[in-house]
């Protein structure tokens, strides 16, 4: 049966020696409340829940499946007794402002618990992270009064929430949704329409669900610019608090998906259904992005939660698995075979994915320290440029985890040879509980988009530019002794800076461009950043004596080797240019036969 | 509902055009009998069955399942009338020889034949191809009265084949097999183990099942050099030829798996079954790899038909698929969104995707034509070099053609967006299906220390030195209006020519160094060829006038700008070495915590 371990030993060397989190949060007054042993019990508490209580029903729940009939939904045996523990034991909140409820604890701690839970259990996971977002999105634009009756409702854990974006016919372009929103005398709204692909639609985990609702009242703006959001309870929220009559807003289905399947994925009708109003109207989708942006992260941590369980399992098995003998001789004359670790191609899948798991997971305290700087910080020049980072790095934080988390997970279960394909070893879930996460909350497609288009040609490479000179100033700083990884990080930085460049030019030269080659662009900027934190693993890790910090140096030369080289094919793919892409004829495409 | 057209049109090119095939049959008195009316013709009737027979049946396979129950296993409803129809066709014998009720089909025919079935319903294919393989076994080295007992049966359908080599504890090392085999005084053997893996070990589709099983002799050598093959009949045939009692060889379970699930995986039951040697004592791994080799091509041809299948599928998706504008401004103004064609990153998954399946299409073909001089070549040199060509491109077609099969299947599930995860879609299945291609027949990091190690290393470079100059023959004859290929192909047979010099040379100094960089090989090689079948096609169009052959030529063009540049990366990773992956302790791999 697969094994978790929480990597706590990395996790304290990435917030205690790479970060140094308790100087950075004691010299915040918002922050000073926490302590490097208090964030260490958290995450050891963590550990304990998503051990003991998540991972046990990952493959019960794969197995059992969310299930609909006669309009309701249940999630299989065993969630709703650990929702409930999870609710009472404050996790819900762990992010959340004190005022509602929360626990006021910074990002670079939270993305750490969001990991155990999302490697032990991903459809799990999602039901309290939807309703996070959607606490997010009230509290950055609803009225004190709908912050006052919702969020420490979703904070307990009695209510939960959902985003209602995506339409039957409007994915990835939102502009075009046709759910409609008409206005009542009395100030509330009906919401009609069909929203699909809502997670956590309907379940019975708790005892109402407020779905935030994107729609477009009758004298609307066309396009993105008409859109607005509404707070459709799944039961009416009386004046006191107290649940009333059931809103016309319930599920019509589930998908059948190829992975999450404890996950509710549901078609949700809205007929004629009572809406409240968030903020103004047609201002909608900025309050959702708040709301998408902090999903964009956690499903980077998806990837990192996905890989490292992956990786731990493999890494077991292949432990375990004797088959062979070291090219270098018999290493257990012993034992019928030798391990199968002897051999370099199991060692270079499973190096594959360490070095995955140790770059992303600084990576998401990095990101979640910018965050935590435009949540927390009281100087106004630091909030602006920790916004700008946010902005450039959240696309990075979505797609580029989950596509090299993917790759991790396809490795670590070739290591399982054919038992990587069978149901009870847990590999083969594990990649199709994973694949959606390269998907949904915005394609790793859209993502890259977002990366080249609005945040590096919009503002002319300025972000790319901040973050080019931070790594490089990093970089200059570095010991003689670690010349290795300074010099890597020196060339990638000027690399990017000159693909940058181009990139800036021919843009204007053509339409097309910049879409043909945001993939790679998004891959080169991810492998810079990876090449980045381990410069800052590899400058903690020096520091220190003894092996482990010994392994971190040898684990940051296997990147620069190994995992590194791939810059190389996503450059000349950028050169390669749009023409050669867009040159074919739409009927091309499917004029086969 | 998943759409397939079988690319016939591309077929009859490479067949005619790229590779003059009716002038190579023709030429040789053994083919002689077939002209490119009857292949077009033999094609054509596979694409009714594939698109009207196992089309249907493949998501409803999926959705059924194989089943097992008091020692029987059923296939899912359809399959029986669809394997005899398959069987009434005389499918199975396509490629078998006259003499045992098959056609004399060449490979350069049958693999584009078994495409179809393999992009339709590769749960289904399985059936058929292991019957194949038992087949070509048994005719390379049973006795004539064993072949005259089991092939006419085997290629009528009415009796099947597996291959029982994998054990609990053996999979890729089969020298640690526990299977034994007791001689009876009668000259049979007594066959006692238990085999894991076993494809169609037991099913409903024929009347007997004729396993290949490799068992140990009481006093066998130790090691691979001490395994024999045995015929173990599920029903013991008798003298007359007719079925007898039924033997003590039977399925325990099958697998529930992540994919091919209406493939029975069995866990088979050998309890002192009477089975009878194929050849001699001792030499059966031989024997058995006869049957591997036919399989690893077909493995290629797997993933082929898979990418295939999700190219056109996502193709078709991103015509009808209307979301966001054109950069070049609106396209089709009457409509709420352009289609997602006009996005360049969705046509670069797309031309991933059919560049991959127009060169791996040509290389099946072309190893299927090196296979046919092996087996109708009458010029004994000309046999040794296609025995050479053929020992050094096996492992390329497994591996290399599922690996980027499976990347291809990943991008066109990417097209689809949210629905790429949804069963209804298909995509997810197709995914699921495919990635057992690059685990099962010799994962693919095996087929990679096969190419580098047996392969190369062994003959001190002579295979691939042999098959570069005949890629550097063909570049050099190209006219100069066709530079750009020849350019480029040149300078990668430069490339792999230095690389493979570097690492024999390493590979003397260093015992692990091969097996480190085996897989980034591999994937050398394998740009290598696709390279040079591009050459072959753009030569091929080059000649022609027509939308069609321009089309193939802009396709070489995108393969060399935005494919061929992994090359880099691949040989960055080779020149790295060992060190940086040896160096690490066994214990550091599971020392987490």
């Amino acid at each position: 049966m697969p094994i978790y371990n929480a990597p706590l030993a990395d996790m304290r060397f990435i917030l205690n020696d790479v970060f140094n989190a308790e100087q950075f949060w004691q010299a915040n007054e918002n922050l000073a409340h926490l302590d490097a042993a208090t964030a260490e019990a958290i995450l050891e508490e963590m550990a304990k829940f998503a051990q003991n209580v998540t991972l046990p029903l990952n493959r019960t729940g794969d197995e059992e499946g969310a299930h609909y009939e006669n309009g309701k939904v249940t999630t299989p045996a065993g969630f709703k007794e650990a929702f409930k523990q999870y609710a009472e034991g404050g996790w819900i909140g762990l992010g959340a402002d004190e005022e509602w409820g929360g626990q006021g604890m910074p990002k670079m701690l939270t993305v750490l618990a969001d990991e155990m839970l999302f490697a032990t259990n991903p459809s799990f996971m999602l039901y309290p992270l939807l309703s996070v977002g959607a606490g997010m999105a009230l509290n950055s634009y609803a009225s004190q009064e709908q912050k006052e009756t919702y969020l420490p409702k979703i904070y307990s854990g009695e209510w939960s929430g959902t985003m209602c974006l995506t339409e039957p016919h409007a994915g990835t372009d939102l502009g075009i949704i046709k759910t409609k929103a008409e206005p009542n005398a009395d100030g509330t709204y009906n919401i009609t329409g069909t929203k699909i692909f809502i997670t956590g639609g309907d379940h019975d985990l708790a005892e109402n669900i407020i779905h935030l609702v994107l729609a477009k009242t009758p004298d609307a703006p066309a396009g993105s610019r008409g859109i607005s959001l509404f707070i459709v309870p799944k039961f009416i929220v009386n004046a006191d608090g107290s649940l009333g009559e059931r809103n016309t807003a319930g599920p019509g289905s589930i998908e059948h998906k190829m992975g999450i399947k404890a996950s509710a994925t549901c078609v949700m009708n809205f007929d004629a259904a009572k809406g409240y109003l968030v903020g103004k109207e047609n201002e909608g989708l900025a309050a959702m992005f708040v709301m998408m942006n902090y999903e964009r992260l956690s499903m980077g941590i998806q990837g990192l939660g996905a890989s490292e369980y992956a990786y731990q399992n493999a890494a077991q098995y292949a432990t375990d698995r004797l088959q062979g003998r070291s090219a270098q001789g018999v290493q257990s004359p012993n034992k019928p075979a030798d391990s199968i670790l002897v051999h370099g191609d199991v060692r270079r899948m499973l190096l594959n994915a360490r070095a995955n798991n140790e770059a992303s997971r600084a990576f998401a305290v990095y990101v979640g320290q910018q965050l935590d700087i435009t949540k927390f910080s009281t100087d106004a020049e630091a909030v602006a440029a920790a916004n700008n980072r946010v902005a450039l790095l959240t696309p990075i934080a979505k797609a580029y985890l989950t596509d090299t988390a993917f790759d991790a997970a396809i490795d670590a279960q070739m290591v399982f040879g054919g038992h990587g394909f069978i149901r009870e070893w847990g590999m083969e879930q594990c990649v199709r509980d994973l694949r959606i996460a390269q998907i949904y909350e915005g394609t790793n497609g859209v993502q890259s988009q977002d990366l080249i288009g609005r945040k590096t040609i919009k503002c002319n490479g300025a972000f790319i530019a901040e973050y080019i000179a931070e790594i490089r100033d990093f970089a200059n700083d570095l010991d003689s002794d670690l010349n290795f990884i300074k010099d890597a990080t020196l060339d990638v930085a000027t690399e990017i800076e000159v693909v940058t460049q181009r990139i800036l030019e021919r843009a204007k030269e053509h339409a097309d461009f910049s879409n043909a080659v945001a993939v790679d662009y998004l891959h080169a900027v991810g492998l810079l950043s990876f090449t980045y934190m381990f410069a800052r693993i590899a400058k903690a890790a020096s520091a220190k004596e003894g092996q482990f910090y010994q392994d971190k140096l040898a684990l940051t030369h296997y990147f620069i080797q190994r995992v590194l080289p791939d810059l190389s094919s996503r450059i000349a793919k950028i050169k390669s240019g749009a023409e050669v892409i867009m040159g074919f004829s739409e009927d091309y495409f499917t004029n086969q036969a």
